[in-house]
């Protein structure tokens, strides 16, 4: 993970590198893609510098989706029905994920035709139960470990 | 949006459907979702029924993330550094953002390798710095009316 110091989410948030900021709390900060993938592509991210979503302490998460609903109405993609604008919320882990910067940020991207916007590829597989089952079971254990 | 009553969410949630269940907290609800696109792609979903995340109130929100993060932790992901198994967080509103099942429901997938997991395709564009000024400011006072 890169140092706090040379992160540039953290010089945004700091006010060190300006932004097109959009809405802050206490535990997180908004503010415009400036290489938008659609109109109204907001970055949503934690006070708090890490890498991954496993970095952050829960409070730290608290706001984040609250925040991004709000700017999702205040963006008018609150049009209920699946038919209409949508909207994707995304957030990459990894350099194999999409991740480029390594602060947690949730991209909100409107999804109002389909040549902009967040491009989906889906490979999906018919699960096996017996194997899902087997999954299931290791996942809770190590939970509850 | 389609009835509570013929939601498959909903029935998972109430025991109606069987599930491979994961964690379950007062507000939220997650399982293995049995058309996985990577091992261990699982589904988490708010215990409210609302089609898109805007219609989810702040409440049924609180757990989501941290409940996503202990999952992301148990199925090893947990490794830093951008190199390393990646996973995205997904949540897609509107049947053109890729929704299928209209009861928010966030995908936590692993991307351990190129032809598994989320493929991501990113129409990036080059901001226009005075029009991204322009719409900043539009949407902080949509926010504020
Ligand atoms: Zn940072
Ligand atoms: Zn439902």
């Amino acid at each position: 993970m890169s140092s706090e110091a040379a992160c540039i989410f953290c010089k945004i948030i700091k006010g060190q590198i300006p932004s097109f900021k959009i809405v802050e709390t206490a535990t997180c900060y908004s503010f415009l893609d400036i290489e938008p993938i659609a109109k109204g592509h907001v970055l949503v991210i934690p006070k708090y510098h890490g890498a991954k979503l496993h970095n952050i302490p829960d409070e730290y998460l608290k706001d984040i989706l609250p925040v991004t609903k709000k700017i999702a109405k205040a963006l008018d993609l609150d049009i209920d029905g699946l038919e209409g604008p949508g909207y994707n919320i995304l957030q990459n882990n990894g350099s194999i994920a999409h991740q480029v910067v390594d602060h947690v940020h949730f991209h909100l991207i409107p999804k109002r035709d389909s040549e902009t916007g967040l491009i989906v590829g889906w490979p999906t597989t018919k699960g096996d139960m017996a194997q899902l089952a087997e999954l299931a079971k290791d996942i809770v254990s190590k939970i509850e470990e």
